[in-house]
């Protein structure tokens, strides 16, 4: 993929920001399993996903990790590159989960862009915006675990009235069965398919993991 | 407080940008106890704090709360304006913890503003990373709890050697102990001090509730 094709904002950009983004940018490739960034350890720069998967996770004195969120195609990773900006003050680690192809843009020269660009300022507020909200959804399941909880007894039950491993049903459908909005419905579904629980596809849900899914809802 | 001396980047702004937000910024008093915003059900704008502490707090649906930050004179907050960008999907109440004055600049006003001011855009995204990095300290803090225990420990161990609840000690001296950074040792110990557990002053940490620390370190 060129890099023109993958930058969000391209086509907000000058000439010259176009012609610097792309004299510094370059390509790299993660197997699965590889390290791509290691916390405060290293600035690799800006990621932007061509294709793959990552995951992106932080981890205790002790080695336990949790997984913050995921990247996948056209997905871009500001913390990477977090000596970019002084108020980062927490380190991310960052994993390829499958093989990915990927564009690297070199943390200094993000942040020049950024300073001069409001277009690339913008969108790099909007970009945190959405690993804050990721970050927040997941205090809340930490702290308080119900929805999960909740939507887990809910397929059981959905699949034992049925008879069916495969839910023949939509995410608004089950907003309006639990009392909620359809985003989180789609947001925790999404969250239980990272986790190999179930398999989306459009119009129904299919139970994969029915044990876990049970040790979930107890 | 002038709003132009408290604005951020105010000498960064052009004069029709000033013009704009002088005259749509307005002045408000809130008393202490005063829920300010109520998570999306309300978007009162940004919030630029002049005098007194609010404090940032998330709650479940039953109720139970977790504070995520305070803010003191010159902070603003970007989440009592989460209208403005639709990345941000989660919800904080904002509360006076002390009678506070603050002036109010509207949503869709800022908005604009950072949409064509790269200074603004660049402003508002340290400002979030500040906010991050308070949420992501929190979710170590949630998981883990190691460092907290450690020093609620280590200042009691330090009062029983000096037969004295004034610690004649620096945020260095601590680090080096306990073989850590300093910044991490003021972060706590700050944190220690808004739930009045110690009192800080210029070299030295006065233990003031003996009693949560104790329980804090087993």
């Amino acid at each position: 993929m060129l890099f023109e094709q993958i930058f969000p904002v391209w086509n907000k950009l000058t000439a010259q920001e176009k012609e610097t983004l792309r004299n510094t940018a370059f390509k790299r490739t993660a197997a699965k399993g590889r390290l791509m960034h290691n916390g405060a350890s290293d600035c690799v720069g800006l990621i932007l996903v061509c294709s793959g998967q990552l995951r992106a996770f932080i981890s205790s004195d002790e080695g336990r990790e949790i997984t913050l969120y995921r990247l996948f195609a056209h997905d871009m990773c500001l913390f990477s590159a977090s000596c970019m900006m002084r108020s980062i003050q927490f380190d991310v680690a960052l994993e390829a989960e499958k093989d990915a192809e990927l564009w690297i843009i070199p943390a200094d020269i993000y942040k020049t862009v950024m300073e001069g660009s409001a277009a690339v300022a913008n969108y790099t507020n909007e970009l945190m915006a959405s690993r804050f909200s990721e970050v927040m959804w997941l205090i809340e399941q930490i702290m308080w675990k119900s929805f999960d909880k909740r939507l887990a007894a809910f397929l059981l039950e959905e699949s034992a009235v049925d008879g069916s491993e495969a839910l023949k049903i939509t995410h608004d459908r089950i907003a309006a069965h639990m009392g909620t909005a359809r985003e989180v419905v789609t947001r925790m579904l999404r969250y239980f398919q990272s986790e190999g629980m179930v398999a989306l596809t459009r119009g129904s849900v299919e139970l994969i993991d029915r044990k876990r899914l049970n040790m979930l809802a107890k």
